[in-house]
């Protein structure tokens, strides 16, 4: 008999997830698991549900590690949806629902696979799995916390392999191994008020924060690097709030995102925007004030053993060479890339955050079977 | 007997004419005006009052001008003055309130060097007396009004004395014989919005913007003319009002305002603006739309016999010889100069739009002998 990962994953649409609700997902996932052998223990940081789980014995030389989420972004407007998003219904081969990509079922599917694994073949080792119920959320005690509790148990992954959706359209088709880092800067700009036709006696904030996001924005920050896209930069609000035309404001504020590769660092841009600024702010007199948010660095796991095990087993399965990707926005992998080489793979993402989210079923029982391969090669 | 312009200052001042409000400033001098032997005419238009009076057949070949304005700005938190703002005390030498340098005591000053000049050598031409109730305001209805009048009626100046505080610090010391042009654009740029990571999947509407702001900003328009100050260019604000830092936004605005010299006219700038903006357009994708909007444009009344006069008569008064200046914001001088040679002299303009505006009274009287000289030497 094999864990129904198709089953398994409409049970946990119909659990009402949504960030930072549990919704009863981890606990439905923690009674399973624990039936199949694994010590299971919530680690619950802040009111920010956790799950952490692993088969075999703490501290195993070999130890593979899933991680993933069990929360869900919102419906939006439920009636604009065809099924109920939290139904979890099935019909002709298309399970719908919040999460139905963005990646109960990938949960479902690495769950089923360990059960399987270490009922038909316990192997020489421990597997791993680390649930979130915050990766949609702020994420400060989500997987954060889960390593932090592995950390502080002697707890450990060798390897850990990432359920998020990675395919843009087909299935097999892609595999992060990396991602960009993101970086925000809160920009404030303090000048002096005064009217317009007297600009010598004011200091024009607007003028010192557009001559700073000119700088910044002229040049791209690179071409791009062997594994990396180009790093990107986006202004994504400027804002002052005078009405009057005839008046020189005394301060403004911008936002300033960047999304960078491994040509950059968190501190390295920092620097480098902080220089820019403050030869602005000494040649024009104006007060600019950067506040950086290292939302996350950016992370590379080197083609090698590993991504070779996951692609091989992709490419088995799917009959697709997948490509190495470092591509898009954040995950949760950009916090274990401190712990152990970390991999992406999981479904195709291309409904995930919309409305009428849904899966063929077809490609749940395909990701079973890939995870599951993946654990037979890595113990093999 | 001579008129006193000191206690018509004060009875002006305690006309409450905030602007749209006539007060009953204009009803006082229409009457005091009529018993002199003026024609008195209000030429009111689209609610906003003015009073058009004139000594002398209509047509004369020489016709002096005076053009001020009865109303005047909000008093702000009254209570934070030390004497009523609409009182008209006198005390120690002082007179206190709203409108006490800008101006009922030019109004007050130009009415009864008139009033005296034509009782006592009465001229060959005429003497006219243009005075809006909105000046402070948007002034669509104010002086244009009273020009729109004249023109129809065959009323004409030959030219005109603009009774506006002129002196920044010292009774006598400027004259103003130009102003600046002021131009003011919206700026609305319209672009796709996307998701920061996915930069070209969007337009962000922010870049573009900082690029035309940061050519805009760039350079000096000019480093002045041979009677005018160099042009100035300031931002004034810019607002997107995205909150979210990961993505890029659809729309952002601006607004520019430029106070220009005779270098330049509003639609030399307004087609140089334009083309930048459709350079960038063109090259970003964005939609760039400009919306201009020209308050005045500059103008110049050279040195001459009128600008000699009126300095020489300033002098004559003052012991100070006046700077010819440009210099400073807008006036009504904009309009009038289309019609005849416009020159601007007031007083000390320090306290002006403040908490406690107050002149002493002995400016008032110096104010009125400088008017009344000036009358004099343009009859003799």
């Amino acid at each position: 008999m094999t864990t129904d990962a198709i089953a398994l994953s409409a049970d946990l649409i119909r659990c009402p997830s949504v960030t930072p609700e549990e919704g009863g997902a981890l606990v439905l996932l923690g009674e399973l698991l624990s039936e199949a052998g694994f010590d299971c223990t919530r680690v619950d940081r802040a009111g920010t549900p956790n799950l952490f789980a692993r088969w075999g014995e703490k501290g195993a030389a070999r130890s593979f590690g899933f991680n993933g989420h069990t929360d869900v972004v919102p419906t939006g407007d439920t009636a604009a949806w065809s099924r109920d998003p939290f139904g979890g219904e099935i019909e002709e081969g298309i399970l719908w629902g919040r999460g139905a990509q963005d990646m109960k079922t990938a949960v479902a599917a690495f769950a089923a696979a360990a059960i399987d694994h270490v009922r038909d073949t316990p192997p020489d080792g421990a597997i791993v799995l680390a649930i979130t119920g915050d990766e949609e959320g702020p994420g400060r005690d989500g997987t954060r916390a889960l390593l932090d509790y592995m950390a502080d148990q002697g707890e450990a992954m060798s390897v850990c392999l990432v359920g998020e959706p990675t395919c843009p359209e087909v299935m097999g088709e892609m595999i992060k191994i990396g991602r960009r880092g993101s970086l925000t800067f809160r920009i404030e700009a303090q000048g002096r008020q005064g009217h317009a036709a007297y600009p010598h006696r004011a200091l024009n904030p607007l003028h010192a924060l557009v001559d700073l996001l000119g700088q910044m924005t002229a040049e791209p920050l690179d071409t791009g690097t062997a594994h990396f896209q180009p790093s990107t930069l986006q202004v994504t609000t400027i804002d002052c709030g005078n009405p009057a035309n005839n008046v020189i404001p005394a301060r403004a504020t911008a936002t300033v995102n960047i999304r960078f590769n491994d040509a950059h660092s968190g501190a390295s841009l920092i620097k480098w925007a902080s220089d820019l600024a403050q030869t602005i702010a000494r040649e024009s007199g104006v007060t600019l004030t950067l506040t950086p948010d290292i939302s996350g660095e950016s992370f590379l796991t080197l083609p090698g053993p590993f991504v070779d095990l996951v692609a091989q087993a992709v490419a088995d399965e799917t009959g697709t060479v997948p490509e190495l990707s470092t591509s898009g926005g954040t995950s949760d992998a950009r916090f274990i890339k401190d712990h152990c080489p970390v991999v992406e793979f999981g479904l195709v993402g291309d409904r995930m955050h919309q409305i009428d989210e849904q899966v063929p079923i077809a490609q749940i029982a395909t990701l079973k079977q890939i995870y599951a391969r993946i654990l037979k090669d890595y113990f093999a």
